[in-house]
């Protein structure tokens, strides 16, 4: 087989130290398990900012759009708070998500056994925990136009958005929701706010029609967001795949991730419409950001970023053992009791992101 | 001093129920305290709808404009779930909300001691939490223009809203949030999605804004929406007061409200401007709704209208020594070991919606 390209955005803050050890767990396994690599790497964010004026130069999206698959590390931090809206960092995620159309966030939040008392929650109401949030990523008011503000003739200021949906945008990322819960727990919840919002109406017409046509075996049930967002805290474990639009994915799919206790382990995946080969464009990062405060200290937690190399071998080149042997490196050195700084706990060993990756590259 | 007019709308489900323990409690002010009440009721909710076609009449609606606070206890239930969009019980407050302008939205988040483990999350960060959040309540994307559903050329549907905001909206919910801040922990949190909204832009540039000009020794900081659900669940104990847009604090409030693990005790106000005798326009009702699975058992808990009425008391009328009263026969009855089914806990005594009522009047 071809070899696969890989782009790697490390990008800001801790990105570049995570992102290191997850290129050594790739050439890791390019050369034990024969699977061919080729990776390319780019800036993105401040750092593309600050050596090419802009947070992703063209010839960077351009990687992106012709490689098989996307790693970033994170965006931002406190030198390119105060550049305007047009400027910041995040305007490359936004154009990333875009120009690639990776119209599917895939945000899982699981509890690792080894990390239950990371949780704020009490251990028995997340034990196990295994959510799979899907979000719309290219559409609603993200991109929705008109916006903007202006200023009205009596001196006011008016700031405007867009939210915005059609049939199409609806059903890709929905049926993208079932055929993840076919392979699990076979339920999806649809949340919107149709006591609202015209827009959730829509939303809720169309996944349930998608529903009834193609997916009459899945389990579908509906939910406002904000009762979405109560039930995540009273009782997690009743969701299985949620699918919702961008926005309410947004905070929805932070707010799950927060119930597991340790961001450092949550991955992600965005992924846009299979071509005709079923060749489809991605991108993966992991959920915490750049975190800033701690970044050049060697001691960030490389596994999300890890986690989500692992769900690119599973969803952008179907290699799923080879997943699998990650995510279980991942497990094996947890209950060796290794940790980095954010994920301590009594009576385990506080490694640096270095070491995490040797321990890593020794289990596999 | 002249009569306090109040109107209540005990509305569909516990509704009726709960507003019936209150009314009992608002007969002992009048005569115990010489306070003065001339109390009306209407129909609201799908109580309204089966008796007079519509979720509010109009004349329901000119009583609540006129009254000088109005209770609610809560609207809708399964009967009236297959209605469409426009004729839905919950429309009623959405009228009630624009119609009477009620701007500022108070959504308090308290943890009583006594109930300390009902929440999901770990006794110690959640102990002695209280948090304010003012939640804008007739702007936003719930009002917009356009909005609507289209069906395009090709046969696609499009579900269209709006999210405005003007100066003005921004600051006259802000001036609340500053000013309930001064007389609490004298901090505010301004949330919005300035990185990604023009809106949200708009928002954080105009409460910072007022902030400078009018409240500059209150501590003002700003959030994005994601972040905030996130640190709702880390650390909740960080927030003081919390202003957001109708949106965002619909989903933050209700995130809140689900950290104390008692809905059932949970009160809120919605607040119009002050005209320039003072008087203002209001509205009181209980976080929870109308619960129609435990609907006429009489077991429901009265004590989130109960404490709803003890806001009206301070915010409409003034009587902060009897609002404080009410408040403390609430913490005296939970010290008993008096609950509801909903708050029960081992070695506390479960009673009645009724006998809940009795041992309030009797406290005071
Ligand atoms: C950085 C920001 C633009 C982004 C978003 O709001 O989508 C982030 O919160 C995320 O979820 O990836
Ligand atoms: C019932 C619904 C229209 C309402 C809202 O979304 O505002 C409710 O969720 C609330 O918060 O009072």
């Amino acid at each position: 087989a071809a070899n696969k390209n890989i782009l790697m955005l490390p990008g800001d803050g801790v990105g570049p130290e995570v992102v290191a050890e997850v290129r050594r767990v790739a050439d890791w396994l390019a050369a034990e398990r024969a699977v061919g690599f080729d990776i390319a790497e780019g800036l993105v964010g401040g750092a593309a900012i600050d050596a090419e004026g802009a947070p992703i130069s063209e010839a960077t999206m351009q990687k992106a759009m012709d490689a098989d698959a996307v790693l970033l590390g994170a965006v931002g931090g406190p030198k390119w708070d105060g550049l305007p809206f047009e400027q910041k960092p995040e305007r490359a995620l936004l154009r990333l998500r875009k120009d690639m159309e990776l119209f599917a966030n895939l945000r899982p939040a699981m509890v690792f056994d080894a990390l239950v008392d990371s949780s704020s929650l009490k251990p028995d109401l997340v034990r196990g925990l295994d959510i799979m949030i899907v979000r719309e990523l290219t559409g609603g008011v993200y991109f929705g136009e008109p916006r903007g503000i202006e200023t009205l003739p009596d001196g006011q200021r008016r700031g405007v958005n867009t939210q915005v949906y059609t049939t199409e945008e609806i059903r890709r990322v929905a049926a993208v929701a079932f055929e993840l819960a076919r392979k699990r727990g076979n339920r999806v919840c649809s949340v919107e706010k149709a006591n609202v919002m015209e827009a959730g109406v829509l939303w809720r017409e169309e996944v349930q029609r998608l529903h009834d046509e193609s997916y009459p075996n899945v389990e579908l049930t509906h939910m406002y967001a904000d009762n979405c967002a109560m039930q995540l805290v009273r009782r997690p474990k009743q969701f299985d795949v949620i699918v919702t639009d961008n926005l309410f994915g947004d905070m929805l799919s932070d707010e799950a991730a927060m119930l597991t206790g340790s961001l450092g382990m949550l991955p992600s995946a965005s992924l846009g419409a299979a071509d005709a080969t079923g060749r489809r464009r991605a991108l993966y990062e992991p959920v915490h950001g750049s975190a800033p405060d701690i970044a050049g200290q060697g001691i960030a937690n490389p596994l999300a970023t890890l986690l989500s190399f692992a769900m690119m071998l599973r969803y952008s080149f179907d290699l799923d053992s080879e997943a699998r042997l990650v995510e279980q490196a991942v497990e094996a050195v947890l209950a060796r009791g290794l940790r980095t700084a954010d994920i301590v706990q009594e009576g385990t060993t506080t490694v640096s992101t270095r070491e995490m990756g040797d321990a890593l590259l020794e289990q596999l």
